[in-house]
Formats: structure tokens, sequence, C-alpha cells
């Protein structure tokens, strides 16, 4: 990057750094949970909005042009010179899990603001429109139970989200519909349902999300950011469940009976032995099962157990691992269930393909970073974020990951002040280079 | 057996038939549980005083000498030639768990008042008291929690209870002490505590229980009745831990997990096919893990679950496999912990050693069912009784089932009175045998 040039550019966003410090400390404070170590903003719910109207204050102090869509996500949008060419657009969440951390989608939409922020203060006059944005209800999975397939908010922009999913996903506390709760926090779901969607591959030239790493890789390379090379695809069960019969477990002989967690146990154990085996020949595979209950209403030491409800979270990089994993546990499921004489119920299996990121823009920002002199090399991203549904929209896209040294959806959380302003910095270098190269 | 002849007896059992009938059905009618489905006899509660009550008149008009210990058991006694000489005791309980059949500890109650009436009956003068004897809190696991070894009626007449267990057995609704129930229902605490026990080696010459089977083995075997081989020994443990650590279930690297279900599946499934291979060898073994839950108030989809709660119950009838299975269960969580950076804690592992059935009472009785043309083959015995608490006080001990059509600790439990008579004519017989023996 040789314009605006390097110095100019850290000069730029280090004179926004107390912003960008007092909006996310601002946010804890307003924020905290009921237990006070960490912070809770429930999606379309008031932790979430005190995000957006932090960020709406604050986009409004720099002079950016602020607006909502549909689903009530927020753009702060420094103008282009061609108003009607694609634009590029960076952002993150303000929701998080009840009782989480900080930084975790905020540290992205903070960045994005105050990227654009500098961008302006550098007299960058882009040739198309650049825009912070600020998605909805990426933690929907903690406040929102029923049917439906997540990151409700950038799918709602996208065009990506079912008409159904307004009507089946649930707020877990109030029991309104997703459409209503939309409609609550003063949003159109109506539009929602029936489009237009706002985002587009035809209006969205490209898409960045900064976001604190979740995992501890960043740490054990010893490194403050990391440019994201894909995001693992999943498979998921919320609701399985293995069907068998409760019976006396001394009176009854161990070949008649139906044993529900023997069975379950079975089947949570081969497809761990599968996964290990597939890590061991070089493939990327994790798997949890996060849930797992015998029904307590009616459970015993005394009796053999005649039913199982559990969770499975399968997530890979690899699209043909993923179809292989799918299949076994179909087979497991009926060898298992033949043999022990239990039935399994899995349930829906929700499938997200694995995402990859732009590789044009991963080369750009590692240019960035050798201009920067920061150290941040590719990491796979394990979880999912709003990022994968740009991807999945057909848009180009990349992510930067952020250190978490403590943490991740847990008040251990934490962001060293100097990490974020080296993803920061990065962001705002990739920033400007798009503004110019296509401007 | 010659005297009295098998005619004789049969007819001496068929006329008190309708007194059995009446008692049964009389204890189902006045203590129906909520739901009208079942029954429900608390220990020490009105439901089983209720059958005290029952048993109490029914042998006053028998004319049977009727007495109660400190404890609240309830004996009647035909009187022998020798009042000194050890007496031989037959007896069950009234108790229920909640919502439990109709039949459950009431069947071997009821037939020893019937057979010792039927011996009266038939003019028998045996030489030692032959007692019928109704055993109070055999269901206790139901009742009371807190820290006790089961079966406190029938330790309490031996004197195998703990004096402590009078203070850490706690019943479930009223929170008083197993001491404060005892003297709450009319009875002495304190001479439970400091003793004498009312009932040893030295002063009972043996033991015979009717019961109703609690598994499907007479219902395969197509035979109304069995003879107990033995009572298995138990390894339970009421509040085993897995402990690892929480965190992101896509973030994290596998290797860098303390998943604590992946590391109790492999627990459960190791020591169930261990199981599995011990009976293909020919040994007694079941396994039962009856509960089983992941924290809910943590545990999550995408979270790698950081601790687990669970029971264990191993059943066998043989001491060395315990033993085996004691160890083997102490080797898997060091080995599994230690590959899976996981704590395991079993907490109390109870074990109850097998207890056997005495040979020479097993031979007598299949000669008595040889003598009244009845099935009843030798069948092993899964859950514990009272029975196995005379066999551990020193006292010869046997056992007779009869079938049970319908399932066990549950309202579907059901005998036909056809059933019920083969193993009430068993009982008498063998009992006539027995006051003749050593008369």
């Amino acid at each position: 990057m040789s314009q605006p040039d390097t110095n100019h550019l850290i000069a730029a966003v280090d004179a926004r750094m107390a912003m960008a410090t007092r909006l996310l400390e601002d946010l804890r404070a307003r924020t905290p949970d009921a237990d006070g170590a960490g912070v809770t903003r429930p999606s379309y719910g008031a932790g979430e909005q005190i995000g957006h109207d932090l960020m709406r204050a604050a986009a409004g102090d720099i002079g950016l042009e602020v607006t909502t869509d549909v689903a009530g996500n927020l753009y702060a949008t420094l103008p282009g010179h061609n108003r009607a060419a694609p634009r590029w657009i960076s952002g993150s969440h303000f929701d998080s899990v009840p009782n989480g951390g900080n930084f975790d989608g905020a540290a992205g939409t903070v960045a994005a603001l105050t990227a654009v922020a500098a961008l302006k203060d550098l007299g960058i006059r882009p040739r198309q429109d650049m825009t912070a944005m600020a998605i909805r209800a990426e933690e929907c999975s903690s406040w929102f139970t029923g049917q439906h397939g997540g990151h409700l908010g950038s799918r709602a922009a996208l065009g990506l989200l079912q008409p159904s999913e307004l009507d089946t996903a649930i707020h877990v506390a109030s029991g309104a519909t997703l459409g209503e709760s939309i409609d609550a926090a003063g949003f159109n779901a109506g539009t929602v349902r029936h489009g237009p969607a706002p985002l587009s591959a035809q209006n969205v030239a490209g898409f960045a999300e900064l976001h604190i790493e979740q995992g501890p890789v960043l740490i054990s390379a010893g490194v403050p950011a990391g440019i994201v090379t894909g995001i693992r695809g999943t498979i998921r069960a919320r609701n399985a469940h293995c069907l068998g019969a409760y019976s006396h477990s001394g009176a009854v002989p161990q070949e008649l009976r139906q044993d529900a967690v023997l069975a379950t146990a079975e089947l949570i154990h081969r497809v761990d032995e599968h996964c290990a085996a597939l890590r061991q020949r070089g493939h990327d595979v994790v798997f949890a099962v996060g849930r797992l209950h015998t029904d307590s209403k009616v459970d015993s030491l005394s009796k053999v157990p005649g039913e199982t409800t559990f969770t499975i979270d399968l997530r890979s990089q690899e699209e043909d691992v993923l179809a292989q994993l799918h299949a076994l546990l179909g087979t497991l499921s009926v060898e298992i269930g033949q043999s022990r004489n239990v039935r399994f119920d899995l349930g829906h299996l929700a499938l997200a393909d694995p995402t990859v990121m732009a590789p044009a823009f991963r080369a750009r920002l590692q240019d960035g970073a050798t201009a920067l002199g920061i150290k941040a090399p590719p990491v796979p991203c394990g979880a999912g974020h709003d990022a994968a549904e740009f991807v999945r929209a057909g848009i180009p896209t990349c992510m930067i990951f952020v250190r978490n040294t403590g943490e991740s959806h847990n008040p251990m959380e934490h962001m060293d002040v100097a990490d974020f302003r080296d993803g920061l910095l990065l962001l705002t270098w990739f920033l400007a280079a798009m503004a110019k190269a296509q401007g």
C-alpha cells in the first residue's frame, strides 16, 4: 500500500482508538449480566439495542450516513463516488450469549465503525460506499429455540432466512416468534418474509469481519491476529433421542433390556473414535455432545434407562468429511438400534457447508500485515460467524481474528487493547486498499 | 412329604385362599396412589401401616400370637412345643415404591400368614415357633434419602443397622430422621440404636420369603414359580462425576479439550463391553447407568461439556466378578482421565456381597415342587430383598419367586391368582416340612 501511506493510516487509527475503547467500555458498563461477572445482550433485546444505540450516536458524531434495514441491522456509511456501485461492508454483531464476554461481536462492530471513521479522517473518498454494519441476532441460538438455522440477522439481510423460520423460531423467555420479536423491536417482519432482501451478491462487493478468536490457536502461536482461511461446516442435532424401555436394573437379564444409555454411549464413543481416526489421517474434524440427559422425572439408580436426549455438533472444513460423518450417523443409529433393541431418532440434522474465505482478500490481508509489521498467520475458524452467511450468499468475504487470552462465551474472555489495535490496523489497511482498488 | 399328606395340605391352603385374596384386595383398595393407577405405601407411613393393621386383625382371627418389635416389624406366631428353640420365620414387606404394584412385598407377607394359618388348620403343632413376619421399610430407598444401607426394617431387627443410619437417613417428605420416623410411628428408636436386636442366628432357625418376580425370567420359562439360587451383590455409585472444562465446541482443537461427555461415554462403553465379555464366558453380571446428566444450567449444543453426573449399578452373583469390576472402575477412571485430561470422581462405591440361598432348603423346595406337581425351576434373583439381610446375619434362608406378568415397581405389575396359589402351596409344604423336620 502506498496511498495513504502506512504511517498516516496508523496515525488516523490511533487518533480513533480512544473512541473505540470508550465505545467498548460504555457497552460493557451498560450491559452487565445479573451476577456482574460478564455481559448479557439478548438478540432483539435490550442489551443488543444498547449496542446499536451507541453505534448510531457515534456514527452521527463521525458524520456517517445511518440507516437500518427491515430486520433491524444498522448501517453506518461513508458515501462513495458512485452510490449505485456494489458497496463494501465490514461488521459483526452486538448480541452475546448469556453471561458472555464483552468483545465477542462488539470488537468487530466497533472495529468496522472505527476503520470507516479512519478512512473518512484520512480524506479517502471511496469509489463505492464503505459501510460499517451492526448485525442482529448472531447469538440467536442462546435466545431462540424451536426450528431455525441461526445467524438470523445476517440471513434476513441476505435473503437466506426461510419465511417459516419467522414462525418456528421461538424466543426462550417471551415465547414470541421471531417475526413477533422483530416487529416488537420496531422493524418489519412482513418485509423480511416477502422480500426483497436488502443485501445480495449484486449490491455488495465484499464483506470483512473482525472477530475475537474463540479458541486458543493465536495464543499457542504467540501472535496478536490471524487471517482466517475458512469457516468449518457443521452437522448439528439439537434434539436427538434414543428410545428404549425402562425396567428393573437388577431383575431383568441384560439381553432382554432396551438400555438407552448404553446404546447412546456406544454411538458417541464410536463417532468419537471415527473422528480421531480422521484427524490422524490429517483431516479436520471436531465432535461434541454438549447436552446429554436421561429423563430426570423418571430416571433412577435402579432403573434401566428408557430414554436419552442429546445434541450432536460435528464440524469440519472439508465437505466430504461432513458427508462421510452424516452417513456414519445414519449407519450407526440403525446398527446400534438393532443390536441393542432401541430406536435412535436424531431429529433434524442441520447441515451447513464449510465456507472458504476469498483467496484474493486473504492475499491482500497478508500484504497489509507485512506492510504494518503485524504477525497475522493463516488460521482456521471453528465457530460459525455471520461471515459464513455472506459467503453462502455468493459475496467474496474475509475475516480477521484477534487473540483472546481468556475463554469464549464466558466472562473470562479477554482481549488486550494492543491486540485489538493490530487487528483494527489490518482491517483499516485492507478497507483502504479496497476503497482504492475499486475506486 | 408324607405327613400331612399333600392332598390335605392343598385342601387346607385352598380353604385359606379366600382370606388371602381378600387381604390383598383390601390392601389395594385402601392404599390407592394419587393417580389411581397403582398403590403407594410409604415406609413408616400410612400405607404400610394399613398393611400391618390388616395382618394384625387377620392373625387375631386365625388365633395366632401377635407381637411387634422395637422397629415396628410385626410377628404372627403359631407357638411350638419348645418356645425357646430357634424359630422359623417367613415374611416380606408391605411398603411399596411410589406408584407401585399391589403384590411387591404384600404377596409374600400374606402368603406367610396364610401358610402359618394352614399349618394351624392342619393341626400341626411344630416343635419350634412358626412365625409370619411383616417387615418394615424394604422400599426405603424411595422414602429415605441421605446416607443409609437400605432394607431398614429387616436390618434393624437383625442388628445390622448402623446406629448412625438412624440419624443420616432422612425422610424425603417430612425431613425427619429415620430415628424420629420410627418413634413417630410408635416404636422405639432408642432400643434400635442400643440393642439388643430381636433376631439373630441364635434365635432364628431359618427364613423363607415368597416374592413376586421383578424380571421376566419366569414368563420366558413359562412357569408359575421359581426357587431362588442366590441374590446378586452390587457395586453402586449414586453420585459419580466426570470433571472436565467447558469450552467452545467449534473453536477449540479436539486435543486441547477436556470433554466430560466423551470421557464418560468411553468409560460406560468399556465397562459395558467388559461385562458382555464376562457374560460370554458364562459369568453373571448386569450393568446400568440409570441416570446420566450434563449440567442443564450451563450445557449447550455449542459448548464442549465440562461435567457429567451419573450413577453406576453393577450386579453379579459372583463375588470375584464384583471384585474384578470394582478394580476395573478404578483402572479405567485413571486411564481415561489421563488420556482425555478430565478427572473422574465416582464418589462412594457402595458394595454389597452376593448372597447364596441355603442349598439344603433349595433341595427341600425342589422336593415340594415335585410332590405338588408345580413347575418351579432354579432362578437367579437380580434385585435386593430382605432375605439377603437374613443371609448376611448368618441365618439359612430361601426364596420363592412367583411369576409377574406385568412390570415391576409399576402399576402394570400383575400376578395371576393361580400362580400365587402355586407359590403359596410350595411355601406351605416347605414350612410344614420344616415344622416336622425339626419337631
